[in-house]
Formats: C-alpha cells, structure tokens, sequence
C-alpha cells in the first residue's frame, strides 16, 4: 500500500493502544506518529495506589517509546487542527516556535479532564486523580496533614486535618477513599499524637448506591466493608462547595477539612473544543465505525469519543462507558478499520460485551463481577491483583508492580513526602551579548521584566533600514501584549550585553493581571505610550527609532 | 538522671545519628527533639543514582519517624535561635503562627548549602546535587534534553541540548558525569534520531587533578576511566559563568550547553548565620569535644560545623572533612558528650581516622582505597554497592535499593518523566462568610488579591470600640507591606460573605517587585495614602473607620 502517515493525539489506553495495533498490522512504509504532553503512559486504575504509596510512582507508568518501537513519539503540545488542510500545529520544547505536520489519518483520543469550575471552590481547594502528578500531590498533602496534626496543640485543626472527603463513589472515587485509609491506618504507629478514632473519613455519593457499575447485592457488600473499615458513606449527597477550612454538603451542612479529592466532573479537555466540531455531551461524536461524523480521515476513542454501541442509541447506556477495558477494544477495532479504509474494503463496527468489572476497596478486598458471577473480599482481590499485573504494559512494569504489592504485605508504608522542587515559581534567564533571546514567531510563554542590563528589539519592515529598533533596559518589561492579546511576538530581541531577565509564567501573569486592576491599568497606559505612535501607523513608522524603553 | 530536652536542628548524617545515639543511651525520661525541613532522611550519597535513575527517589531516603522510633521529629522550619533565653522559634504547617520551645541542650546539624551567587549565571541556570528535589529536577530536565533532541530539525540546538557539563571533580561530580553518561547510553535505544557520537560530556575541575580525597593513583585511574567512556575532562579549568544557552569558561571558550550541574561552592545556610556565632570559613568553630566555643549547652557537628582534628590546626586538612562516615562518628561522640557532661564527668575528644573512600565511575566501575589498598573496576564497584546498602538505615530501605541495583543489571532504564504538578504557582482560597482569613501575628507568606467578595480587616486598639476597621473588595490587596517591611500582621481578616483570594508567593512576590519598577512605585504610593492618615497616628485614630478599601 502507499506510504501514509497516521497521526495520533494522546497516549492514554485509547491512544497507545491504537498506535501499537497500527503498528503491528499496518504496513511498515506507514509513518504512525503518537503526540502526548508527558513522554508515559498512565495505567490509570493504579492511580489511587500511587496516592496511598503501595506503588511508587514511575512503577504506575510506563515509558511510551518503550511500549510503542517503531512508533513515532513525540512529547509536544497540540495546539490547533486544521482539518480543510489536514495538518495538526503544536509546540515543542523550548523554544516555542509554532510546528506543524500533515496527517493522512488523525485519530482523536484526548480523553476528558475534570472539570472543576461547576461547583464554588472545587479549582481553589480540591485533589483529583486524572494523572500521575496528581496522585504524587495528594499523597504529599495527606503526609503533611498527619505530620502537621501530629504537632500541633490546636485541637479544632487538628481535627480539621484528620477529616478526608472523597466526592464520587464510582470506582475511582470508591478505590482512593479505600486506599487512603489503608495507608492512613498503616502510618498511625509513626505518628504518636494520633489515634485510629480520630480519623474521620467520609464518601460522597450523589445517588442512591455507590458503584453504579456494578451489580446493587456487590455495591451493597462495599458499602457494609468501607464502613467497617471507617469510611462514612454518606448516599443521596452531595458537596455544594469548598472553602479553603471546609466543604459544604447540599443541605448546607459544613464539614471542617483540609482534604477534598473529587472524582466526579469529567469534561471534554480544552483541545477537543478547538477542533470545530459540534460536541455532544461534551464528547466527540462519531459513527459505529469510531470515524468523527461528518470527517472521513479523522477517528476518535476512548473518553473523548461518544461512542454507539445500538444503531439508535436513546439512553446514556446505550454508548460505550469511558473505561480502560473499552477503550482497548475501540483502539483496535479503530486501528483495523483505518488499514481497511486504505484497502477499500467494509468496515467493521464497534461492539464489545466485557467480561466483568473489580473494584478494589482496600484491606486486601475487592468486589468483583466476572463472567456474571459475583465475588468479593481476599479472593476477589487476588483477582483483580493478578488482572492488572497481565493488563501492565512491558514484563519491567509487570515485574515492578508486582513487587511493589509484594513488599507492601511485609514492609511498613512509607512516610515519605517527597516535595516538589522548592526553587520560586518566577525564575531568571541569563544571556551574554548577541545571545537571542525571542525570535518573531516564538510562542510568548510568559511575562519578563529586565533585572539588569540591556536588550535590543528589532521589527523588521518591509523598507530596508526602516526597521522599528528600541533599547530595553532594567525595569523595562515584554511579553504582556502577546499574553493579553494573544498577538505573536514580531520582534527580535538580542542581547546587548550581559543581561538577567525575570520570568513570570503566562498562567501566574494572567491570574495576577485579572486579579489585580492596577497591573491591568498600567499595562494598557503603557501600550498606548509605546506602541500607539509607531507600529500602529505600519509602514508610516519614523523608521530606525532608538527609544530608552518604557518610563511610566 | 533529671528531665532534660535537647532539641537538634537538622536531619542528616549527623543529626539523625546524633538522635539515634541520645535515644539509645540517654535515660528515658529525656526528651530528644528533632527538627527539620522535610519528613525524610537523605542517603546524600545516592542522588546521582536517583538523577540517572537507578534507584527510585522514595528509596534513597528514610522516613526520620521510621528511622527515629522514641525521637520527636517535628517538620517545620527554624527561624531563630535566641541562646540567651535557651529557646528556639519556628513555624510548622500552614497556619504559620511562630511557635517556641525550650531546650537544655541544643544541636546544630544544619548542614551547608550550595553558593550559587558566586558564578553569574549558576542561580539561574545550574542544577544542584543537594538534595531529593535537586536530583529528582535533574533527571525530568536531562529527559527532555533527550525528547527534545529526538524530534527537533534544528541541528545546533541539538548539538546544544547533548551537550551536559558537570562542574567540580570530588566525588560529587564524578558520581554525577558517571552516573548521567550511563543513563543516556543505557537509554538511547529509545531515541532513534539520536547517536552516542553526538552526546557529549564535560567535567570541569579548577585543580591539576580529580578526586583530590584519594590517591594520585586511583585519580588518574578514574580520569582514564571516565575518558574511555567519552567524558571529557577538563584539568585547571573552571567555569565562569552561565547563560541560557552556554556556559564560559575562565580562558573565554564558550561551550554551547543547556545542562550545567555544578557540585562546588558550599556555603553556609541562612539559620547559620541568624545564631550570632562567628563563623570561621563560613562554619560554626566547635572545640574538640564538639561543644560551640564559648555557649556550653549548644553543640555542633556535620558539614555545618569546624571541627578540629589536632591541637593546634593549621591547614585545611587538620579540620574534619564533611563527609557522612566523618558526621556519623561525630554524631557518636557528641551523644557521649551530652550524657558525661550531665553527669559532670569528663568529656571525650573527637577523633576519628576513614577506614576507606569509594567512588563509583558508573558502567559498574568504581575506584576505592580500604584500610590502605587500592582498587578499581568491578569489584571496588562491588564493595561499594556492598558498603552502602550496609549504611542504609532500615531493613526495607535496604531491600529495596538492592532491588533496583538487581533489576537495573537486566531491566532497560526507565525515561519516565515525572513532572511536577502543572497547577499555575499562584492560587486561589475561597472563603465563607465569618471564616478568619488571617489572624494578628500570623507570618505573611505571600501577596493576597481579592477577587471577588468582601474582608473586614479589625486592627485592635486599647481603648474599646476604638478598632480600625476597613471593609476589603475586589482588587484590594494585602500582605505587601509585611512582605516589603517584614511586619508582623496585625489585623485580624474576617470574610463578610463568600470570597475568592488570589496568592502570590513570597518569594516570586519579591522576585517581581525587585524587577519591575512600576510596582514598586504602585506599592509606595498605595501604603503612604492607606497607612499615613490612620495607623501612624497611633492611639489618636479616629476611631471605627469603614473604608471602600485602597481606591489607587
């Protein structure tokens, strides 16, 4: 067959997964191209155990050029899609030049994210567990807690941080709240100022049940087992909001707490609303053939896809469930039907009946439903033990896991909260004379103020020595036009001499400019002082025009 | 014997031995309290193992409250020390109220830091070896020099990101070059566009030779060594400076690089210099029995610490090296020390003689001089492997690392990248109605923006019904005089209805304010209008004063 690129954006179950069957039933001379934002694969389901410390936190993960030879990785994000010109854009690296490539087939398997911003204070004060970073923050903050509550002499704090809300009494939410006691039980012999009784832990479940997924006798026997075990199951509830001391349940009932995680909220990730195509429930529509409706060359999986598994699908369960196990099936009904395009031939619809689901809830239990028949407790997690470790991508990862849970049995939980790297966030950048520093074009990433010495800025024009040439020196400042406007930078900035410059990041910039109306207020006096009288007449500028930068 | 507290500072070799053996052989009824910053004890001599990847952070160190069983290990950070009153002021978890305790003795294992304000450029652009977070950074930053390199068609940005520079020639550094050429060899299977002929190493040392601590010998060996394996080695040579994109030699060569780890430059840390003690070669001077000259009750050991080997010390070498078999056997006699003296029996003098130094050179190598042999290659790599996972503390942390050496023979290197968490450095608090959002005598930590909803700020006044009270909205701001004038809050901050806070850190606080004029400017205008007519005025305030806040 022709030599073809196939394109693949995101490297979760959906994604990798599609790249490796392409990989191994496309044609060599086909270029499969994977593009994620981390160089790793996530296991999602290991995510709790990564946040309770069973598993270490590279063990959860799994390098994608190690589960995908011959597949082209590149850690980069995508920022546009244009599907008229059937090219993807994105960024890599440093230097932020918009890149961009031309795709023969996209697949789309972006996922979801959790959306925070339905419920007040869910952005400001909740965890989540979409991915490894997030795991690693809440496990760090569950150590602070108990270190902190182990001190101090303030009684109503102390409680405070001994109280743990987990929203959402699915599996995730379901597997960290049975997690997070585990480890928390564990501990308590390093912690002397603490007893078992004063922890306090309590799911929040807006149904009748928890575990919808499951069966209502197993939901039932979870329920008894996380009691038993502490947890407050709190049913046909719901946590309106969060403070930065506490979360409020729809009945207005404040509970005191420093720790809420939520699992409960998915919504379609920023790039799936660029793509211009009409979302529905906030996912991807395509056909029974998993193509995006409507865009022959362009296929969609996983999370981010509505998928129909009826010809008329009428109810929510008449789509494919945004789970792991599913998500490797579409991947490889996806990557066939993609080699059977090329080949002119039918293709093949998606259907898939699974063969059970296991829900971890810590303590060596589980319950399980496998081939319709229902289990739980020690046996049940063996299962679901053993499941996983065959599921694992690589024999080191299969290896590592493994015995992670061996030595968990026998060896205390580790305490270990290990900081994020303490530098500020603001950083310097250095450059010696003729360095460059931003070239026109470059993705403006952030807001940089001169701490010492000098820059040259040069806008090319048309007209040769008509060029618009300033000098910025300390105190004088860039970047900020390009993050409120969203403009690309059009100059080039070279070192004069040796020159130290501070970094805001653009996320901290924008926070701080729309918090705060008096750094709004003089960036728009000193965009009209600078800008007004030369580039906005173009070609009419004064020409070479040397001004001592910014004096507001 | 009486109740007694002896409170020590610091959580390293020579710390945590020091509480080890005061737990072990002073009476039960002392108190043995131990502060530090994190909740773990370092293995120092691991990270550039943990930076190449052999071995898995949370390995390379020890939970203090696991290691230290009987001992109080606070995490929290030292502020002051006042020796006068025999107490020490610290702040812990997030209330950040200073808090204060007495001791009867006091031990300074502090530690040393890296100076990096010597070199211009190594603040900004070198990575450290100092401890978990440094090492952790390193590895994230050489993998996506790696990634980076694989996908980009730029060729001298490519030149630039395989081109790593290691500044320094003691053990540190040769661990570290060693340790780094090994990794990216062992993962290079993973890049395709990417060939060991392209990656290029350097390791800078200012005097004639390498590994000053061991022989002339094994030196040269190692250097051979290190060679052979394409590190090149740079004699009588030093780094300048460091810029964004390169790093200058003293002779002016100019080394395209965006890698520079540098080992050299120790320096005190900042609680050193807050003691009142003269420091001598940037350390605290102890005489031979480890007491702090002149202050009976207070005692110090480890790299913090000038502690003489002879008589009358002359040179450098007549004074304790700072290496962790030196702070272990420190930390012996100083626990000695402490219980003979209570019991007003004579003290013992310092004095130890090194069994051996070892150094691994990576590609299982290492160099080492035992009880006065040499050796080198394999089987010193043996005994070094052997000797450390005998000075591990702990029977899991042990097992554990012997693991990852086991698996790291047969397993392929993992590429994992492990970012930190993505979440914007500034962040959001929200507030109900009558939560305290800020208590008088509270440390500032950073800058507050209000984004919407409303604060009472109460300023207690003696006489009643004399407070200062000023109602706080939108884009009104607090904590920049405290950050500016380091004040201590006075007023008491009461949310009036749901509020949303935006934070800006402390230190990215200053960073910005020292860069970027106008805000200074803004600053002082602000704090002259709001503060002048009130708060200077003292007692003759005019009483309940409700403001709409700063109106700039």
């Amino acid at each position: 067959m022709n030599k073809r690129r196939v394109v693949i954006i995101g490297g979760g179950f959906g994604g990798a997964f599609t790249a490796k069957y392409l990989r191994r039933h496309a044609p060599r001379n086909w270029e499969i191209e994977l593009f994620n934002s981390t160089n790793y694969f996530v296991f999602q389901p290991l995510l709790p155990e990564v946040a309770s410390g069973t598993i270490s936190a590279p063990d959860a993960v799994t390098p994608l050029r190690l589960m995908l030879p011959g597949v082209k990785v590149r850690m980069a994000d995508v920022v546009d899609v244009d599907r008229d010109a059937k090219k993807i854009h994105f960024l890599q690296g440093s230097k932020r030049i918009p890149l961009c490539i031309a795709y023969d087939d996209l697949v789309l398997a972006v996922g979801q994210q959790t959306n925070l911003t339905r419920s007040p204070g869910f952005y400001e004060h909740s965890f989540c567990m979409r991915n490894l970073a997030d795991a690693h923050q809440l496990r760090n903050h569950v150590i602070q807690c108990l270190e902190h509550a182990d001190v101090t002499e303030d009684l109503e704090l102390k409680r405070r941080l001994l109280t743990f809300v987990v929203a959402g009494g699915g599996f995730s939410g379901v597997e960290t709240a049975g997690e997070l006691v585990e480890m928390i039980h564990r501990t308590l012999q390093f912690y002397p100022n603490l007893q078992a009784k004063q922890i306090r832990t309590l799911l929040v479940q807006r149904g009748k049940r928890i575990l919808p997924e499951l069966s209502h006798r197993l939901a039932e026997y979870a329920r008894k087992k996380l009691g038993k075990r502490g947890i407050q199951v709190l049913l046909d509830s719901s946590i309106r909001s969060a403070t930065a001391t506490a979360v409020y349940l729809g009945d207005g009932t404040r509970i005191d707490t420093q720790t809420l995680v939520t699992t409960v909220g998915n919504g379609p990730r920023p790039v799936t609303e660029t793509l211009g195509i009409e979302l529905q429930h906030g996912k991807i529509p395509v056909d029974e053939y998993l193509r995006v409706i409507g865009n022959e060359q362009v296929w969609s999986l996983g999370d981010a896809a509505l998928i129909p598994l009826v010809t008329e699908p009428v109810s929510a369960s008449d789509y494919a469930p945004p789970t792991a196990q599913f998500a490797v099936r579409e991947a490889r009904c996806l990557a066939k039907n993609i080699i059977l395009a090329q080949k002119g031939k039918p293709l093949t619809r998606f259907s898939f009946r699974p063969k059970g689901s296991l829900a971890s809830i810590g303590n060596y239990k589980a319950v399980a439903e496998v081939f319709g028949v229902r289990l739980s407790g020690l046996f049940a997690w063996l299962l679901w033990r053993g499941l996983y470790i065959g599921m694992l991508p690589g024999f080191s990862t299969r290896l590592r896991v493994a015995l992670n849970w061996l030595f968990d049995y026998f060896l205390p939980r580790s305490i270990v909260q290990i900081a994020n790297n303490e530098r500020p966030a603001t950083y310097y950048r250095c450059y010696a004379p003729g360095d460059v520093v931003f070239r026109p074009g470059q993705i403006v990433d952030g807001f940089y103020t001169i701490v010492s010495g000098y820059l040259e800025s040069r806008i090319s024009s048309s007209a040769p020595g008509e060029d618009f040439v300033r000098l910025l020196g300390p105190g004088d400042h860039w970047g900020e036009r390009s993050l409120i406007g969203n403009f690309e930078t059009r100059g080039l900035l070279t070192a004069v001499e040796e020159t130290r410059v501070l970094i805001l990041k653009q996320p901290d910039f924008s926070n701080l400019r729309a918090a705060f109306p008096a750094l709004d207020e003089y960036f728009q006096r000193v965009s009209e002082k600078i800008y007004a009288p030369s580039l906005r007449k173009g070609a009419n500028s004064t020409g070479k025009k040397v001004s001592r930068g910014i004096q507001p």
